[in-house]
């Protein structure tokens, strides 16, 4: 459909293996991914709502990137870690359309066509009415609960490698005196595993749990030459708990 | 191997994940994206009669498309419902296969160099001696059995979401009282579902069977946010039943 | 990564398939894969070591290749299958890394920002110091134990149609007296198959189990119209013994 609209466009595949419905991994695969990626225009399609009244949208960050999506939380993780978001539109104008638009792919009918004219020099504000930035619909991204010696922490996503990401930061390790080469005790369910905090996998034996800081910045559990979310049936919104033991 | 004979050429895959050996699934698969697809020369092998003596081919619809293919049926359904099949070849001259040729990848050895050279504005007709149009082999596409307020359905294909694509279309449900908000008891072997014709997921509750004209036009099931193949174990072409229940 | 530093280079994946870990697997593609691709810089990531003392490396062909990975013999099949490597240097320049780089990335840091710098006309030698072409890191590749009509292998690769590869040439099977319809006995720990030598599935029946040289020249397993991985649950590093039957 891009190509149809835009040949001279060049698409470059993030992925197409974020979970069906999961909207929550879209978001943050994004916001961890466009970093690194070229500014250009970013469209995203993880859509339980369609064909119901969640509204196709387009986005401008102010660095000038653009954003096309459906309005449920997707985009504005990444937008607003990029920059704020300066204007955002309800994708209604039927020009710039597949039409007639199919109840169950707008990825096809509304969002590849709208990128595309965006990338073909269409203005932001042709395809449809501005929608005030404070309507947008927002995830509610998950906290760790932090204590003491402890934080129960969430698996926001599972890499081919079986890597474990959690929705924690490096300083949230600190502030319950997790530092490399602590032994960290690491519960899943009724499970314990016995984890060490390290720099990298070349610090630690083969087979051996590893709690690191991975690529994006985010806390990671990992077995080193091994599958961590093999060993701790890890899925994507499950809680895992940490406590430090002594060193 | 495009990229060595034609390094201009704008390589856009479709898909990689049809079955091994199911010609009829591609032959689908390229008839419901072809007509979204930019016009080109549409390479496509699926291809159980590798080094047997099924002719390679190329075709040029009569709105200048260009095919590229196994003679097993694959290319013809999309062809033909782009347009009629104005001229067939045999991929025979030599000068424009990579020698030599193995005996079980002619998608390296024969079909990509075939659809490069066309890409590199090569004649059809010097690819190889022409062939009839109704010599060509042609697949038998499954029809459903309509009765009275019954279908007997087949398993057309089966998406990454595990919507379940039935060889049926608006019609056949319009024939047999099947209209939206209409219940309908599904049947897979000895299983009973029970399913709601809709047009869209978001008319649902979650978890609940649907029966939706999907975005190519063909009648599909699905259920709202889970995985309906799942449900019923589907392969593409195993039968599924419908039966209209009273409104 | 690579389009941010050189956009106009055109990027042609190979594949995401390999076995995390699996350098000889991903070698092995590599050198069997590069002879049908393009001439250009060829950058490969297949690393267990990230983040310890494995060097980083860009290395340049006889022929003008270039070719960029991590020194754990990755590179040398291919680079050597293709001619012999010229000069190699560590990646150390870090005006040509994405800094800081993460220790457990660096394909997304070193690797890719070194092949975008060489395919946007960067010299390999600005890239680090020289490193000797012998202090390069070698892979074993498994040899096949030849006997008397009988020979053990080692499976190389499985591909996604369930074909297994071994380690094999189609002098190896004349050696023992295999030839072109001979009957073989194909050993899988303590289970025992029938197989028919012949050069193509054409040549037997659905089901039946073919010895055959594969397109990259190797000896391979097959199932017409089946899946021989499956049968044999061959995993890439197992052992398969053939024995010649009497003809």
């Amino acid at each position: 459909m891009i190509k149809r609209i835009a040949p001279d466009a060049q698409v470059i595949d993030i992925t197409h293996g974020i979970q069906p419905t999961n909207v929550l991994q879209g978001a943050l695969v994004l916001a961890s991914t466009l970093p690194y990626m070229p500014e250009g225009i970013h469209l995203a399609v993880v859509d339980p709502g369609v064909g119901g009244d969640r509204k196709p949208l387009a986005l401008r960050g102010s660095d000038g990137r653009l954003y096309v999506g459906p309005d449920n939380g997707l985009l504005l993780v990444a937008a607003e870690r990029l920059g704020a978001v300066e204007a955002a539109v309800e994708l209604a104008e039927r020009a710039y359309r597949l039409e007639p638009v199919a109840s169950t792919f707008h990825g096809r009918d509304i969002f590849s066509p709208a990128a595309a004219h965006l990338a073909a020099g269409v203005e932001l504000e042709a395809l449809g009415p501005k929608i005030g930035v404070d309507k947008l619909v927002r995830l509610e991204l998950p906290a760790p609960d932090i204590g003491t010696r402890r934080i129960r922490a969430t698996v926001l996503y599972v890499d081919r490698f079986g890597n474990v990401q959690l929705n924690l930061r490096p300083a949230d390790l600190e502030e319950v005196g997790i530092e490399e080469g602590s032994r960290v005790e690491v519960a899943v369910g009724f499970e314990r595993y016995y984890a060490v905090a390290a720099r990298t996998f070349a610090e630690v034996r083969r087979g051996d749990i590893v709690l690191y800081e991975d690529a994006y910045g985010s806390i990671a559990l990992a077995i080193n030459q091994g599958n961590a979310a093999e060993m701790f049936v890890a899925r994507v919104g499950q809680e895992i708990r940490l406590a430090a033991l002594d060193a």
